[in-house]
């Protein structure tokens, strides 16, 4: 079943940021983390499906620091819930689709996850996570 | 509970465009219709929540049309589910976050649904629809 498991949204401040997400959702955050290897503080907003993603990048030369300075805020990315990432990169590449080194990664809570040039994509940063249970 | 609705993402093409996200998904479309006022036509991949929304326009004289011709392709909206969604707009106003004309009008499915100003909330165009299961 197709499903949004999050999507990205890269704000300058999560100070700024945080409160009015919370304000719209009427919903605190559930999680909090900080991604050394990707540079980033990350405040998830929901649980399971559909959660909000805001991220802040903590130095300006990272993938999330150069979109700020490039779009200023906005959607980062939009990462989709896939049962076998392998199976969707195979039929991806048939499509044309570029997949981003290093290809098939361990992301957040040791899952699968690839990215997908947005070249390739019309325009869309994709994650594709994997989830058997999806 | 904290969710996305769905993810509006404009494309030049259908044609093109759904072939690529049902090999990513390993899904085929849920839905398809065209909405006139907004002068878009519509492809939604998935059921209930986390839905991927493709959008093209039929005029470029209009809203997605617009977007695709300042952007190129990409992330155009992401639409938040609220319970209610005349609190969530008090509770963004006290935020100074602005709301789009018309205000709350009726959307697909006849819910209540408004869109706040991306210049307000970093960049973001956020959709709230209304789900009083929320």
């Amino acid at each position: 079943m197709t499903k949004i498991d999050h999507v990205g949204i890269a704000v300058a401040s999560l100070e700024q940021a945080v409160p009015l997400y919370a304000a719209l959702l009427g919903d605190e955050p559930a999680d909090r983390e900080e991604v050394p290897d990707e540079h980033v503080r990350v405040v998830l907003f929901g649980r399971g499906d559909g959660r909000v993603e805001l991220l802040e990048p903590t130095r300006p030369d990272s993938p999330v620091g150069r979109f700020l300075e490039e779009h200023g805020g906005g959607i980062h990315h939009v990462c989709l819930r896939v049962p076998n990432v392998e199976e969707a990169l195979g039929r991806a590449r048939e499509h044309g689709v570029e997949i981003l080194p290093p290809g098939v990664r361990e992301g957040a809570g040791g899952r699968a996850v690839a990215f997908l040039h947005p070249s390739s994509t019309g325009g869309v940063l994709i994650e594709l996570a994997e989830d058997p249970d999806a």
